[in-house]
């Protein structure tokens, strides 16, 4: 007797990073921030600790979203707020790609398919180049909608905002979705566009320039027809998605904007100092513009300095996938990390 | 141009209980637990706000599920964690009852049918008795899924272990869901029947009984190849559903039994004192096991009395739905709260 649905059946769930249950290794395998969370944030979470818990939370995260509105200077309809950006994403796909194509890069975040045959999306992969960038002439006028993250995942590569601009511009009838959940490290968002289109949804996230992943705080940015759709949806889902505990510590962590530069700044110099050392160990590395580097050896295989780093307690993310077998992904950690990990594989390689 | 899908377009989502931002009003009309979450959840809590919330949480929530599965004298494969109750029924939704019949009392939770539109599966609604009670004959061998909620809401009223038992075994063929929201305040659960029976998944949550309903934690009992199921479809929407906090939250106040044991008295005790004094006033009550009552007036429209307490300063739920628009659903406050709300009712009644 099988009791789950064909959906539940057929489909191929999404695997995360492994999340080690002691923390001996240096983790440099989920995208983290090595940084703490906001003081500020910390401070208004554990004030929101209290009696209250015993009320639901307000199911419309209001004064969360007016402080993204004041922050992004948006208006409050133009703001959704949601548990993780992936909740968000889970929420784009019924609300805006059932029933059309979906066209995305063949390189890109793994959830992306999962989420397209959860809700029965039929999906065209667009093949990047050969350099893992994206050829514009490919999403000119496409028939259907289109998601794409900026900087990429896994490879890291960042598109100009004037790109972004052109493919929003020639598919004004279907929807563009923006996934920035690593903008901050390095790229000009396109929320700025979105006074001017009506179909750019903007995606971001407190779990990597917040420092915040172990909260779930994603947010979403669009004109208000997008964001009602959305709303209509996680309505119909799961009216109160967003805690009261995430809902004060994301309002604090927006609000602490000079502690949010200092960690940004310091994982950008931290990520080219570690691109420098790799290069003189022979490896190659995509121009990243995110908090993590694709990165592969001249001659060593990437599974097996994967296994090696492992077994010397370091972590970093291999994919056994067409195109890119031979990269690792590894996520900038702190200086000391970084170094560790740099001699780490001087050990390695010799 | 319309983005939004036929979905989005055409669901009727779901429409929470009002939370209002200043708290002048006595609120009856979510079924919050009147009082104070275990101040043990709440050390735990304050204590899981730290620098680790830089990282991802646990995905499989593991030391939250060991605690359960303790407490309820389970196996962990046969225990599931979510963001809310809610979020889990939404989980159940697509894990079991796509692609099959759905059969629920006629008058019952108002999210089955919103999640039902959501994930496109056909409901067929069995009516309750005249006085709300299940007639266990139209449960027999269906042929689809079943889901009730015991206690029901907004009705208060509950079904015995033994009639539980019935419907799971005559329907063995497809899956029971017996959504416990309200379980604690005075019925058994039905737990107990998980291991004899391949086909029943119990539904409980915190934000009732345990106080934290702002914290947003939910969690399902059945046997692993059903668990397994609803793991498959959480994995393919959001793996990462339970932050941090929540997590350390959910497991201490678990732990907490004695507090939970008192306020739960204290609300049954509370219920009865307001059943008889309503029962002075001219209100007819159904027998509630939850932490609300569901009661009707002879002779004033439950409209009215809904409106005029809150003029007065009293929320409660009025549902403008066929066989239901007479009653008021009253949750539960402390007693000195349900002092208020009898003398106010004699005042308007006056």
């Amino acid at each position: 007797m099988n009791y789950l649905s064909k959906i539940a059946q057929n489909i191929e769930p999404y695997v995360p990073g492994e999340q080690p249950k002691d923390q001996k290794y240096i983790k440099l395998n989920t995208n983290e921030n090595p940084y703490p969370p906001s003081k500020m944030a910390v401070e208004a979470m554990k004030n929101a600790v209290d009696e209250d818990l015993r009320l639901y939370p307000d199911p419309s995260s209001t004064l969360l979203v007016e402080s993204l509105a004041n922050y992004y200077n948006l208006k409050e309809d133009q703001v959704f707020v949601g548990n993780g950006s992936d909740e968000i994403l889970a929420f784009i796909y019924p609300t805006f790609f059932s029933g059309k194509k979906l066209f995305y890069p063949d390189i890109t975040y793994s959830f992306y398919p999962v989420y397209a045959s959860f809700f029965d999306v039929e999906v065209v992969t667009v093949p990047l180049e050969e350099d893992f960038s994206i050829n514009i002439n490919k999403y000119t006028s496409l028939e259907g909608n289109i998601i794409i993250p900026n900087p990429n995942a896994p490879t890291g590569k960042g598109i100009g905002i004037d790109t972004i601009e052109e493919i929003v511009k020639s598919n004004v009838s279907n929807v563009v979705v923006i996934d920035e959940a690593y903008v901050d490290f390095g790229l000009e968002s396109a929320i700025s566009l979105i006074d001017k289109y009506p179909n750019i949804i903007v995606v971001q996230t407190l779990s990597k320039s917040r420092s915040l992943a172990g909260l779930r705080v994603g947010m979403a940015f669009g004109q208000a027809h997008l964001i009602d759709g959305l709303n209509r949806i996680k309505n119909s889902f799961n009216s109160y998605t967003m805690d009261r505990v995430a809902q004060a510590g994301a309002i604090a962590a927006i609000k602490d904007r000079n502690y949010f530069e200092t960690c940004n700044e310091k994982i950008i110099a931290t990520r080219e100092y570690t691109v420098n050392k790799l290069k003189d160990l022979g490896f190659e590395t995509i121009e990243s513009k995110a908090n993590f580097i694709f990165t592969s050896h001249k001659q060593v295989p990437a599974e097996e300095l994967f296994a090696k780093l492992r077994e010397d307690g370091i972590l970093v993310r291999y994919f056994n996938k067409p195109r890119i077998s031979d990269y690792l992904r590894i996520t900038i950690g702190t200086q000391a990390e970084m170094e560790e990990l740099v001699k780490t594989l001087e050990k390695i390689l010799k």
